[in-house]
């Protein structure tokens, strides 16, 4: 089979790989229906993130069950499954108490933009729809995997809930995303971060109430003006700098939460400001495991359409153009399928 | 009428100063029953502070109010009072939301340590009790305006609750009231981190069922030990130091809480290592004007008895020995009458 291997910064290739095969007897391995490029994906990319070796790439995934093995028990082959990022197993501690991504025996799931995808711990993974689902909604359950499970995460951490206003701090995917989240979770209020015209419009259309278009100190007066100097009752920090953090920080009320899920880079939080203004902090790589049954069902439903994230559909064999566009920010998401 | 200065690093007087007058009309000027040294004020007593020149010292207090300005409606002189160490308006958004530390017209209290102390912003800063509480009382009723105030605030913010684990780091008063108010918020197992004999039968009588005697690297693995590797549901940061704050962050499970009350002092949070653990973290300065209804209640009734953390009683005109012992480790806390 082929599949995407990121052999060094800027150098992603889509070549000839072993086909994966049930390695341990809790694996399944998936048809690929369809896979996308992640933003976090962009730091090793751009050379950020360390790599010591070329490693198959991609992370977010849907598509048909082949195999599973022997312990495999809650999804069968044939069937369409939407699985996390991470790999757990479902039944810690951590993950009962909804942290799968934090699971004792969380595994990466790694090498999504392929034909085929082995995926460790299957049944604490995959979620199985009750059918196919029609070609319209495959970007929106394909979302699922991550970048709206994210999403939603943020805005739970951030605490969106009826009648709040909240800020987002990012104005790519996730961030759009946690604009969708924080409308469905009832926010009356949503500001979004953006200066970038497209990403304001889908903004607005998945529930913004409000576009911020200014930056660092200015943008967060801004924020104090619409929220009559009170600050956001929460705020999603969806980049993962320090200036990002910072900005969620500022831009929130005494009390009020940061749900950051920007993978920090560079981010440090000092006490001191964390003490005097009454913010709390929480954030981390979205369990969206526990997300897949509410979420599967709200885009089956029509309740959410984050599919609209992808403004740029490739086939599988082009995804080295898929980076090259998000880099570039010529794209906010690349939709790719074989 | 006289009181405690702080002229320098471990220069406490106690002199002659001009009585105290209502300035403001919103000002409330109270003869104090009781005042008490609090271990924040340590940081300036050992030099770590800055101390620009000298200035009136202590900050918890109870009394009975003398004299009230004209627009103070909900206490009048005769009346037993507990205030907050920090005035507040309790109208604003801030206050209104819970948080009356972040008030948008707070003022320090300043000058506790005397015979008479002027309280701005009166009707949001002070509670008077029903009648004036019987001696034996006293020292819990006082440890409300302030160390109680904060162990309960750190209990919330670390989110004990019925069958929680928590964990509480530092032995000092504030970590003691915690352990009091974590038991009296319900949680099953309450592990405090404390090598010192008396403050650990303390911490067992307020309710402590584990104590730690280990710090650092053997301290979060004693705790891993007694959680089963999960690690504690969350955590009371009780000291304010970075070595505090790590061993907090480490002992806490994923999705867990630290509760931060210690003044951070050199405090620095990484982003990553918050994103990778999923433990947020959420303190301050507590708003303890929130809970002094539901905590003078609760002494009252004799549902808790934080009083006990006083470890020394002196007369007034002797606080600065009450500072000495403190910060000599040879008192947790120390009752001062005029």
């Amino acid at each position: 089979m082929r599949g995407a291997v990121i052999h060094a910064p800027g150098d992603v290739r889509f070549e000839e790989q072993p086909d994966p095969v049930v390695v341990d007897p809790t694996d399944a391995v998936i048809r690929v229906t369809a896979a996308c490029v992640c933003g976090s994906d962009l730091w090793t990319y751009r050379g950020l993130n360390p790599l010591a070796e070329p490693r198959p790439f991609g992370h977010e995934y849907c598509g048909v069950v082949e195999q599973v093995g022997a312990d495999v028990t809650t999804v069968r082959p044939g069937q369409f499954v939407i699985g996390s990022f991470v790999a757990s197993d479902n039944t810690c501690p951590h993950c009962r108490a909804g942290h799968q991504t934090s699971c004792q025996n969380a595994m990466p799931v790694l090498g999504a933009q392929a034909e085929l995808l082995r995926v460790p711990l299957a049944d604490g993974t995959l979620v199985a729809t009750a059918s196919v689902p029609a070609d319209e909604l495959l970007p929106s359950m394909l979302t699922l995997s991550d970048v709206m499970g994210t999403g939603w995460f943020a805005a739970l951490a951030a605490d969106a809930r009826p009648g709040s206003t909240v800020a987002v701090v990012g104005d790519g995917a996730v961030g759009l995303c946690g604009v969708l989240a924080a409308a469905q979770l009832g926010a009356e209020r949503i500001i979004v971060m953006s200066r970038h015209e497209p990403r304001q419009k889908l903004a607005v259309e998945f529930g913004a109430t409000d576009v911020v278009a200014e930056r660092g100190d200015e943008g967060v007066e801004r924020i104090m003006e619409l929220t009559a100097g009170v600050g956001a009752d929460g705020v999603l920090e969806c980049v993962g700098t320090d200036e990002a953090m910072q900005q969620a920080i500022r831009s929130t009320r005494p009390g009020g939460t940061v749900g950051f899920v920007g993978v920090p880079h560079g981010v440090t939080i000092k006490g001191e400001q964390l003490f005097r203004t009454h913010v709390g902090v929480r954030g981390g790589p979205a369990p969206v495991r526990q997300y897949l049954p509410e979420l599967i069902d709200l885009v089956d439903r029509g309740r959410i359409d984050p599919g609209k994230v992808f403004d740029l559909t490739l086939p599988l064999d082009q995804v080295a153009e898929g980076y090259r566009a998000m880099d570039e920010r010529r794209a906010i998401k690349a939709f790719l399928q074989p």
